[in-house]
């Protein structure tokens, strides 16, 4: 990495979208590809070794969000995770009514918009300017009808934080299954799934330095949920599939230094951030989308009137800085986003927006090198401007 | 490796269960960890080099069976396909018949068993007392109703190759969509979708010395098919959830180097399996379950009377060698192999079977210490045996 940056003046200020391994990490993967690469379901040597690994690992994800080994069901991602806790929750209770918002993941969204499709009533709650869920609405509309709420956690383009507790809370006075989708927060906030009274909660590795390709769902005891992918059984009967142990073990390394460095790590992102915002925020016509206070300590998304965020990326790619529009899933899309769209932004402010969300590789100096470039980008994108 | 057998003794003889990853398929796969770790679907360079590395992985898989890049859907595994492929056929053709045999892989036979629940007519096909699918059954059920006939290519327990290109041409005569599950065939017998007549194709990564929680499915161009996973549209939006390029990448080069390697490897294994074969007959009271001609080069699948599979393998375990009773996936289940009991044997005999599956570790040296391990160990266990 080091080599890169000086070769070519290389910042990466994606890391909502995916964060490298590190570096120890992949020493814990190792073993795990070539030596002791045994199938997890094996009764000899090579199957216990690697079940071994495997149940190992399920031990220190369980235990970083309060829950028990056998709660914590593998999956190949985020994705696989929202997909099962929506659809398998709602399949065997077919015919009711599920509550989600306006600006949950595409996995969420789209798992919603099949549901709807098979005929359940989906109910999608606003959320304020800010991006905050609107809880008398949640208040008015839970029913005994409804099975499931599924209330992301942190939103992947703007940050904002929800108050999942509060959520959780309703849910559970109206006996609801409550799901958060986790992925930009495991190991970024603190997340105890009994006190916070969380029924299903989705995570995903490579947003914290693990690797690519897989992910959790976790499943509170006794909660009734189907399978999403049948066969030989594997995860308790609920995800079966030869299991990726050097994935899993090295998701559980990541999961583990993340952990421990979290509030030295949110601490520091949090002065880039607001250093950040503050400078971003100088420049003519710009606003900062979502929460000021409720935000992940590493998420800026800002619009700019009159460009498109697309051109600021491409822009600011040339000069070697990686940033994004917003979820980097559905980048390739021209639709405006979803989520801009329901903070009641324009069509064309919600094409002028910019995320950059830090991390580990970032430093002061990065800082000043985008704040060096970008308000030029911006006059530049402006003078050429057709609005 | 080396090290570990010269220690322990150790000889692994389950590579139908799993394989390590070879040493040039980590190499290829290192540099997409922690340097060019972008996410395929970012706009930026880190994005571009994850998604060239992607697209380039989807040529190299595509073209060893013969199909369009477009036509490979890269998925966690072999049962994600499966999954994918069944369910997803059947699900935008609701309330019609699906065809598919006794002795599929549980990734499939669960798949058609939640069908089944759902209201779908689900055949399962007879095998003969070698394991081969009855064609004159499929030809006499194969009707207007049917939408999907799903067999394997080869089976995972015992050994058995399909005559798939007579099944395709049975479906393309009558118009129904023809898969077959390939995880013991992809890069092991020689594979052309398009003469073939396949229109869906499942393969893993993991079985081809390849990492784990990699697969594919094979998408004939214009087939009518659902997502399994929902979200960000991510593989021709058939397959949501971020790509695991550095799994991915792995995969293709494992391909590469087995289909390189087919023909000559396929030659020493036969020897070797031939050589097992023939001695382990020779012990009294053994069969050996499958086709002794229509069989994958590695596989061996044996009974030997009076005594339980599960007690040989713990015993060869013992003394360092790996073994199988049968499919990996099912291997903690108590029930006998539904494979073998297709095939017409007693439960007794059922659970008298050992699957050794041989490998690119495997040499003349564990064929013979296995042969003078293996006869010892059956009649011991003969004379403490309760039948």
């Amino acid at each position: 990495m080091q080599t890169r940056k000086m070769q070519m003046n290389k910042v990466y200020m994606d890391h909502a979208a995916t964060t490298p391994v590190r570096k120890e990490v992949l020493e814990a993967m190792q073993p795990y590809f070539s030596e002791k690469f045994g199938n997890a379901s094996s009764l000899h040597s090579f199957g216990r070794e690697a079940r071994d690994a495997l149940e190992e690992s399920r031990k220190i994800i369980a235990n970083i969000i309060n829950a028990e080994p056998e709660e914590i069901i593998f999956t190949s991602g985020g994705t696989e995770a929202d997909n099962m806790a929506v659809k398998e929750i709602a399949f065997p209770n077919r015919g009711r009514e599920i509550i989600t918002s306006k600006i949950e993941h595409d996995a969420v969204m789209e798992s919603c918009k099949l549901l709807e499709q098979m005929g359940f009533k989906v109910h999608y709650l606003d959320v304020s300017k800010e991006g905050i869920v609107n809880l008398n609405q949640l208040k008015k509309i839970i029913s005994p009808k409804t099975i499931l709420v599924s209330i992301m956690h942190a939103n992947n383009e703007i940050g904002t934080i929800q108050p999942i507790e509060e959520i959780a809370k309703i849910c559970k006075a109206n006996k609801v299954y409550f799901h958060t989708d986790a992925v930009q927060t495991f190991c970024k906030e603190k997340i105890d799934v009994k006190r916070m009274n969380i029924d299903l909660l989705s995570a995903s590795s490579h947003k914290i330095y693990g690797p690519k390709g897989v992910g959790f769902l976790y499943v509170k005891k006794g909660t009734r949920i189907g399978a999403l992918l049948h066969g030989g059984g594997h995860e308790f009967g609920l995800r079966s599939g030869t299991e990726n142990v050097a994935g899993i073990v090295g998701f559980a390394k990541a999961a583990c230094l993340a952990e421990k460095e979290m509030q030295s790590e949110n601490a520091r992102l949090k002065k880039l951030r607001d250093k950040l915002i503050q400078e971003i925020l100088k420049i003519q016509g710009t606003h900062l989308n979502g929460s000021r206070e409720q935000r992940l300590t590493n998420n800026i998304n800002a619009s700019f009137n009159r460009i498109e965020g697309e051109s600021i990326l491409l822009n600011l790619d040339a000069k070697g800085i990686a940033a994004s529009t917003g979820s980097a899933c559905s980048s390739k899309s021209l639709e405006p986003s979803h989520v801009l769209m329901a903070l009641g932004l324009s069509h064309i402010e919600a094409h002028g927006s910019l995320r950059l969300t830090l991390g580990k590789s970032n430093n002061e100096k990065d800082i000043n090198y985008l704040l060096s470039v970008l308000p030029k980008v911006v006059e530049d994108l402006r003078r050429i401007s057709p609005y």
